[in-house]
């Protein structure tokens, strides 16, 4: 009666497969949005929806308090489409050759951020927005990259890599705490 | 001058992308959904988004009439999560054991459909419904299970497979017109 | 001394393997093919074959009793070949467009299934058949159409869907008990 | 109208494709086995199946003479399952641990050679034998261990690697005529 | 007479195939490393090294003057394995969790950086230093984190992100002309 | 506290990684060269540096005496890359075609060996030699040709595919004790 694992995660056998294991409810409604950054990722990934097992996507709902932004951030295991539930948004990707590729889009239009590339999405109106994303991996995970950058790399990496002053970088580090 | 294809589709090069090519608009208003199952779905394919090409996902949009329903069907090759943006749900898939796995879904809930198994949405009010849908495939391909037995196999197969008699089994296939 | 397992399959240490593990005798003879369709698939899959466990390919036999139907089917995670041992066969798939791929096959020839379509296998002669199948899994699971839809499906789905009457619909559930 | 290649071969249109594109009729009779080790390979994969294209799997037809030998091979790209038409046969795989994995095989019994590993089939019979084998690649790739070495390889590596005299090499080598 | 192509790259029938398309020598030498971080990469894949295609791997070489930087950067399509040739590095990378994992590492040891995660590598010594990487993909892609954000985003985007004054931003963005 | 297990291997949480996890110091010097074919190989895959687990690659280092050979070969599971630390090489491999594709290469060069192609390295030189040598798998497994062969199979099957005489066959087995 030990479970047997799958990718690390149980898999039923399928004769205790229930549908609650292919459901979710918990994008239904807006996250509170009073953040550093003004915006909440709700991740519906394969740690609370055990039916992904194996099946290679997932989704997330992100809302924006008015002007927020999701800032830039990088999934190293997932491409990543958003659909625009409500408000209007500037959203946009960098390519591996430095370009932006970006847009002003409204309620009910997509866009697409390829696998791997650092991108963000910001409201760009007075009032709240949220969209939906889908994912193409169980579990995408997410890489953000300025408490990524000050909240774990050395001072001198960040001094030399950005030119700033160490004082400028110990600023903009008092806000993200190192993880231990 | 000749474009470069890769999966059969033509492959930009890098400088030549822009911003629309990860942009689609096609699913913001709902559909006519005035067919004879009451369901219309809009696809967000690498077809219609070039930018898709190699990313793995797509998006559709699914539309519902009163109590219409998007009848049994086959998605080869992706599995599916919705998410409803509208209305009230009844959906489910059938297990490889036979099991069915069905529940009734709200707005701004979220279901999962594996891959390749039959399954199916039903409005269940007497309102207009819609769902967004994505896909694990940049071309997820749809059969739909009732047109293709009684729109493609020849009469035989459909009496023994259904037990029916053939004057049943042609009355069926009156409503689906062979594809040539 | 726990079993490691991969995929959720005990995978022995190299040292422990036999050459049985890569072996299987369960496809040497005809099955009994007095079933309501008048056909047998008996597998060679992962969970007869251990050895197979990662190796993305496993077998089946078929047998038809004469004017066996091997009824429409969907391999949710495999393509299939076909190669007929015995007998003359009408087999085919139907493609995502609605149309019909078929053919009459003899002794010694081959038919592609891609993966995850509808396809049948019929004895078209008064004697038995017999074929091997590939598959590009270890384990391709089957979704046997009649029997879902109407062992699982409610009977306003399969009413709708159909476009029957209820008490039809019924007459046919009656031969598909429902699995719990 | 220049044809679509995926993988470098064409992909028809589906409104183009016929059942022609997905059946062979090249495995139904043996081939004739006075080779020089007795034993004949007919492959049923992309180049002659063309519906194959993308589906990951494919087939071949072994016709072997009394006491003919499938000599030492490696498929690059593939595992494969025999399974015997007819005969008796001795067959087995080398393991990464230099173990071998080896049985007699008789009409209807199957062994799977796990991807990239050295294997053989020897019929012990004083009558033909044949067998179909199936792969998970469109075009598996043989690479035939001794005819490669011979017909390959310089004099020096040759000698070094198999401790043998160069006149012995040359020997060997006269029956393998390099390719240009 | 048409090129083949697979991937978007030409695809040689192995009749005209040469030893010279499995073969580099543009890594045996260091590049100059006088450039503003003091480190230079020097890329070995499919688009140099014609024989990749198709195999999923590649290397690069990287130089670094004394105290040079190989600043913070995402490889989009692989892992990577860094063996150091010659000098002390201290290389790192950030878990999704923001956890940095680092160290010193010299001659002839190995690194690993997880596909997708943002990491980078530091010359700490006052001589030269040089790696070889090893990559899982023929064409991993590089994005640069700082020439990304500054290079390419909007004023606003980076002053929100990383609670900058615009004049801050400015400055840096001063050292990234904008790719058109 | 069961320890989660992917692949077969352990799998750490997030938070009990360490940067050791992701370090290997086995590659930084030269193995002992004086075996019977005088070259050795250490390899650096996920059995010696648990953060490999699910990345897709690996490294080894090969030293090679004075006109060493590595003796034919094959990876089962993987490409290769070799990049010459030290030393004047001739590497090659044999198609599929029978073709040899083979090259002198020198210090600071690399070469291809596709997956699952028979290959080779020899040191043509009077001093030592040493590669560095990355793979596209976590554990890409050798299989040793004449080992293999003279190691593990019959001296039948070793007479008819090299059509040597039993003695010389025996005689070469001698120096490959078999495994049990």
């Amino acid at each position: 009666n030990e479970a047997v694992k799958v990718n690390g995660y149980t898999c039923k056998d399928s004769t205790q497969m229930t549908p609650e294991d292919f459901y979710f409810q918990g994008l239904a409604s807006a996250a509170a949005t009073n953040t550093s950054t003004g915006s909440v990722v709700t991740g519906a990934n394969v740690e609370k929806l055990p039916g992904l097992n194996t099946l290679g996507l997932s989704m997330s709902r992100i809302d924006y308090a008015p002007n927020g932004l999701n800032p830039p951030h990088v999934h190293p295991r997932a491409s990543e489409i958003i659909f625009v539930l409500e408000g209007q948004l500037y959203v946009g990707f960098v390519t591996t050759a430095g370009k932006l590729m970006a847009k002003h889009i409204n309620k009910g239009e997509i866009f697409v951020f390829p696998k791997g590339l650092l991108h963000f999405q910001k409201n760009v109106a007075n009032t709240p927005a949220s969209v939906i994303a889908a994912f193409d991996s169980q579990l995408p995970g997410t890489q953000s990259i300025v408490a990524s950058l000050f909240g774990a790399l050395p001072d001198d990496i960040l001094v030399k890599s950005f030119q700033l002053k160490t004082k400028q970088v110990q600023r903009i580090k008092s806000r993200y705490p190192a993880k231990k």
